[in-house]
């Protein structure tokens, strides 16, 4: 019988945002999640159970049953286990899934490795179709290149390889797209919330920007009172946040920015 | 023959974004727009044939057979402009259409006047639908108050009545959610551009962080290394931007206060 992609094992190790989205979506298409390790019993379980995996919160009971080893860990965790996570398991392909990891890390731990970054954001209480997420690989072996490729392509129509340092850039683009864009939402719902407005009525402001972005360039769709170069109403902004001095502090910095744009 | 609310004679003072979307949105519903101001006869007669009405680029030819005249002009020329905007059509029921500007603007110039303002980005290249978009209003006279609420109903489902202070701050938190994320778009399109990457693998990101909003609550949805306090990956992202002074600047100031949050 000839054996087909989904059939690699896959071990998950992490179990937060990226891990938990990632594995249900394997486990969707069809690939066999053999375990789940997550530092807390409870992590590792609550992924688990979804994907009918074994769970564990012990590095050394890592299962050396895995073709494919994905580790989704916080980047500042990631580097410090390795050595402990590879070792007896050393014949696998190992992928890590961070945006501003090099492959680099592997380097000299094991023979075949990887990088298989989904650049999305993830929250546990949100599922995410995965087809429309650019994946970007890179792999050491040619050969495991290939694999990696195939296995990301049933996830996603969009596969790319990328070179680490490309990726490093796409994760630093995310930080402004995604995170820093939340948190002008978070800065927006303090404002309304100390007026006694409810946040929903920004909905159709948000979509609507994001929107623009399927037709228009960033730079086309710039609108609003620094664009315009409006010294009253951005006068009368920074005074209407005279007592939230981080707020302003935003508010002053990215209008300067605006600004001097061309 | 009754006549039906849509029979107000409308003149639109003002052929920018704003305008542009308002008076096509009113055109489409019915309302008659009988003339459009702009300072430029070419900006005037874009939008003029679009809703059937006669374009002007001179104050003193505006016409006083409006009923309602909607100004939709940059906030720093509105208040200059008023008292000649006014004379001779002081009977009619003027609005603005400006988050930022007080009603009181009107005041002492003509006896019926308001506030009609949708909270949405406009651009002329783009036409959107008005049926979700919040409108706030505010009217000098209760008649006057009921007549716009009216009006506005026709044109949208979301119809509120807000305080110029109210307003004030809705606008504000739309330049927050509107104009500085779209400026996170422009910062990240630059940094990709320097990569030699296109824009578009960001659209799924860019769909799925304003989609969150419908379900979480921005701090609920804040993800991200300065969320983590991941120092490594923000001491990364800092080195990578050290030609880049202004992105850098943006990047630090929003990290330090993201990492601030509870």
């Amino acid at each position: 019988m000839k054996r087909s992609i989904e059939d690699t094992p896959v071990v998950m190790v992490g179990a937060g945002n990226l891990a938990t989205n990632l594995a249900k979506a394997l486990y969707k298409r069809g690939f066999r999640i053999v375990q789940v390790y997550s530092r807390t019993m409870e992590a590792a379980q609550a992924l688990a159970v979804q994907v009918e995996a074994e769970a564990t919160a012990s590095v050394a009971d890592i299962t050396d049953m895995g073709r494919l080893y994905v580790v989704a860990l916080k980047d500042d965790v990631v580097a410090g286990l390795l050595p402990r996570l590879v070792a007896g398991r050393e014949n696998a392909l190992w992928v890590h899934t961070a945006g501003s990891l090099s492959i680099d890390i592997w380097d000299g731990l094991v023979g075949r490795y990887g990088v298989l970054y989904p650049l999305q954001t993830f929250s546990k209480r949100r599922e995410i179709d995965f087809d429309d997420i650019p994946i970007f690989i890179e792999a050491h072996l040619p050969e495991d290149r290939d694999l990696l490729k195939g296995i990301a392509q049933i996830l996603s129509r969009k596969v790319y390889e990328a070179t680490s340092s490309q990726r490093e850039c796409l994760h630093l683009a995310a930080v402004f797209t995604c995170n820093f864009t939340n948190y002008m939402y978070v800065l927006a719902a303090r404002l309304l919330d100390k007026y006694g407005l409810p946040f929903d009525v920004l909905l159709p402001l948000i979509d609507e920007t994001a929107n623009k972005m399927h037709k228009l360039s960033p730079e086309e769709a710039q609108t609003g009172p620094a664009k315009r170069h409006d010294g009253n109403v951005i006068g009368h902004h920074l005074e209407l946040l005279a007592d939230e001095a981080d707020i302003q502090a935003v508010y002053r910095i990215l209008s300067d920015f605006i600004s001097k744009e061309k």
